[in-house]
């Protein structure tokens, strides 16, 4: 009975898997903010120590930003296939951080969860990869199969620097099959496997008027003010239908067949929903429902916008500049480089004669992925899913992206998995961040079955 | 000769005007920030210290916030007529402070200009009235007439402890003449009286979607996101002709006649304008000119917008919550408390489901004003300015507004002035606010020689 001995082999650990773990999500790896550097090497460091001491070979792999770890086992030889693992060490940043119950750096457990930034999103995920890699070594003293695993320091910044390295290492990363393990399910503890992710594409808009803030006594009604230029132009793209206006947006998306439709899981709970999130799903395309607008249609989103005064009480001033943060989720077919551009044109061209409108496309974009669901690795997992959880294991679609994706499944050659075990109110990307601790031993022995099933071909 | 001797004290003083003016300067008074109570007393002390060493009496008006100073000589005597004067010792806030190229509360001399916070509004316009008033006291031993002055503490914030208690202390308010010594010039050096102020109506709008930040990919096109919320109901505030589209908003204003436009100087130099602030007049409603639009036309504008991530890099957070500062600057018979309660009624009834807006209507807020273009202070006025500048005194309307003025005007029950010699480039409410060290001493000449002409009678 081997599933009990994993199971037995983790229980025996787990004191020590939550030690070790804890010292991992103790790193502030935050790739978006440059002051946080040092954190990422600190962090690569303490984790190709402990990938060496569980017997794996690791490489640091230099990129134009933070480096790529690649940990290997390639021991059970050429006659049993190679599986390609996915997962990053850095994280989120961290604000607004007057939010967070406990300091994010500081992993606390409340109510059986583990709350810090990077617990799901995606330190804790890779963490159980590493610990079903651990088991069989320390077991066995070999592997179900041959193994590779890169952990990037990039993924919440769109991993330009594995995408750039990705030609020159193309034969390191061969693989039959490839697991991105940054996933998570539709409902907690309902086991189910991600059919598709979005494409993402991100950028900064800045709208300049004068050459300093203004007195909006002296100057209103005068200057054209630059916050009024952003919101009338953000608002003019997306009409009252939820649309997203911009010509071209919609040029390469597709309906989803109804044959594709009956492979999905594409219920909602509403009222789960807002118990959850304290808000109605309101938002989006009004001609589709929430789990449609979720994983099948492209979005444009303000991810942040400033300018002015927002502090206590009231400044009548009229800013000189103002900026935010846009974002779009595609689906298969949008380009990222031409919908950021298709955006860019649509915004610098409309700005009203007076503020100066500049979008700058950010490079870290990725395109939309949609897997085979009958591939042998997909199988796999779904078996190992539904030993875990008793149930049948669904088939859904990710809203969010994973720019790398693509690109690596590209390089990689093999059959793509998009797996985990993260719940939607994980709370990633936002302040109190938590996964739960038997969730590691869930994903634990969802990768390690999963290891012996394409191990035994 | 009097003009000489009043130029000749002034001369012999000028170091010690600059001197006691920097410590003026030195405080960091800003009303609309509560960490800085402390501050703001501490220049109430300091200038409650000089009016007294100047020979004035003076009295602390305690209010709702900071207090209210009173300082006065009446010893001309009942056959002369009263002047109350009136400036505030509290200035803005100083953020974006990385833009200051010298410390806001650290004065600095250069290319003959003061560089503060408060160096113009209001502080040096107060200072040089105190010096008019010092002048006399020491080259007569009295005044040429009575005089009140009343300076306060809450300007920046709409005046409301002074508003509070002008019904308690309407008596001891009671003067011929009110003037209003916090204006400024339409050009450098061109001498002006300010007929007119707008009005002022500010208030803060917040938009609540979840109860947490959330993660675009997960939750983009389900949430209505709030900064799309904000973005689309401010857009619609204003139409493509730059008019105001809130219900009743323009139901009181009146278009001026043609013969108070001829008492006016609506002269406007687009091609000055565009090299002082780096920036067209392309603002506001399109079917009136610059100068109208400053002047004589209600504005609505978003003086501060706050949302999301706006650090660097990218974070595709959708935002639990967005706030924005909202202002209106108001014509004659438009009512700030009318106009507060038709934005707040627009936008929150106009929310989308899902998104929970809410207004606070500031209680800071004044009327506009209009005077007696042949008041007989006016006049007075008007002589001075033409005397110490050399040429026609010009009528101008104030874009800015000075909420206690009509009701000071009211409890004072005099003939208003409003004047000053603020530059338009003085970069008040702004980063590297200035005030011209020759100006310290044009208007305290003005002052002085306008109490002398009224106190002839």
């Amino acid at each position: 009975m081997i599933k009990e001995s994993l199971e037995a082999f983790y229980k025996k650990n787990e004191a020590q898997v939550l030690d070790q773990f804890f010292q991992f999500l103790s790193f502030p790896s935050v790739s978006a903010q440059p002051e946080h550097k040092a954190d990422l090497l600190a962090c690569k460091d303490w984790l190709a120590r402990y990938c060496t001491s569980i017997g794996l070979k690791v490489e640091e792999w230099p990129t134009s930003g933070h480096p790529t770890l690649f940990a290997y086992n390639l021991e059970a030889g050429p006659s049993k296939p190679t599986i390609l693992l996915y997962g990053h060490y850095d994280v989120q940043p961290v604000d607004p951080l007057e939010l967070w119950e406990s300091p994010p750096f500081e992993p606390q457990i409340r109510n059986g969860e583990v709350y810090a930034r990077g617990a799901c999103d995606d330190k804790g995920q890779c963490f159980y990869a590493l610990k079903a890699i651990e088991a069989f070594l320390q077991r066995d003293g070999k592997l179900p199969l041959n193994v590779k695993f890169v952990i990037e320091g990039e993924e919440e910044v769109g991993s330009p620097g594995l995408s750039g390295i990705l030609p020159k290492y193309r034969d390191r990363l061969k693989a039959d099959y490839l697991a991105i393990v940054d996933l998570g399910l539709p409902q907690d503890n309902v086991p189910a496997i991600t059919l598709g992710t979005r494409g993402l594409v991100t950028m900064t808009v800045e709208a300049i008027c004068s050459n300093g803030d203004m007195h909006s006594g002296l100057h209103g009604g005068v200057v054209y003010n630059p916050l009024h230029a952003l919101v009338e132009l953000f608002a003019k793209m997306r009409n009252e239908r939820g649309e997203i206006t911009v010509p071209g947006f919609y040029d390469a998306v597709k309906l989803v067949s109804q044959e594709e439709r009956k492979e999905l899981d594409l219920s909602f709970d509403a009222a789960a929903y807002e118990k959850q999130f304290g808000t109605k799903p309101t938002g989006g395309e009004k001609a589709f429902s929430p789990r449609e607008r979720m994983g099948l249609r492209p979005t444009l989103e303000i991810n942040g916008l400033h300018g002015g005064y927002g502090g206590e009480g009231f400044k009548t001033v009229l800013p000189a500049r103002a900026q935010a943060k846009i974002s779009c989720r595609l689906v298969p077919d949008q380009e990222p480089a031409i919908i950021g551009q298709l955006i860019k044109n649509y915004l610098e061209k409309n700005a009203p004669e007076g503020v100066k409108v500049t979008v700058t496309v950010h490079p870290g974009m990725g395109s939309a992925v949609r897997t085979n669901p009958s591939s042998t690795s997909i199988k796999a997992f779904s078996a190992s899913y539904e030993e875990v959880y008793g149930e049948k294991c669904r088939r859904i679609m990710e809203g969010g992206s994973i720019p790398i994706v693509p690109k690596l499944a590209e390089a990689c050659g093999g059959e793509v998995a998009m797996v985990g075990v993260g719940h939607p109110g994980d709370q990633i990307h936002a302040p109190n961040e938590h996964f739960g601790v038997d969730r590691l031993r869930k994903g634990f022995l969802i990768i390690a079955r999963t290891m012996e099933r394409l191990g035994q071909g």
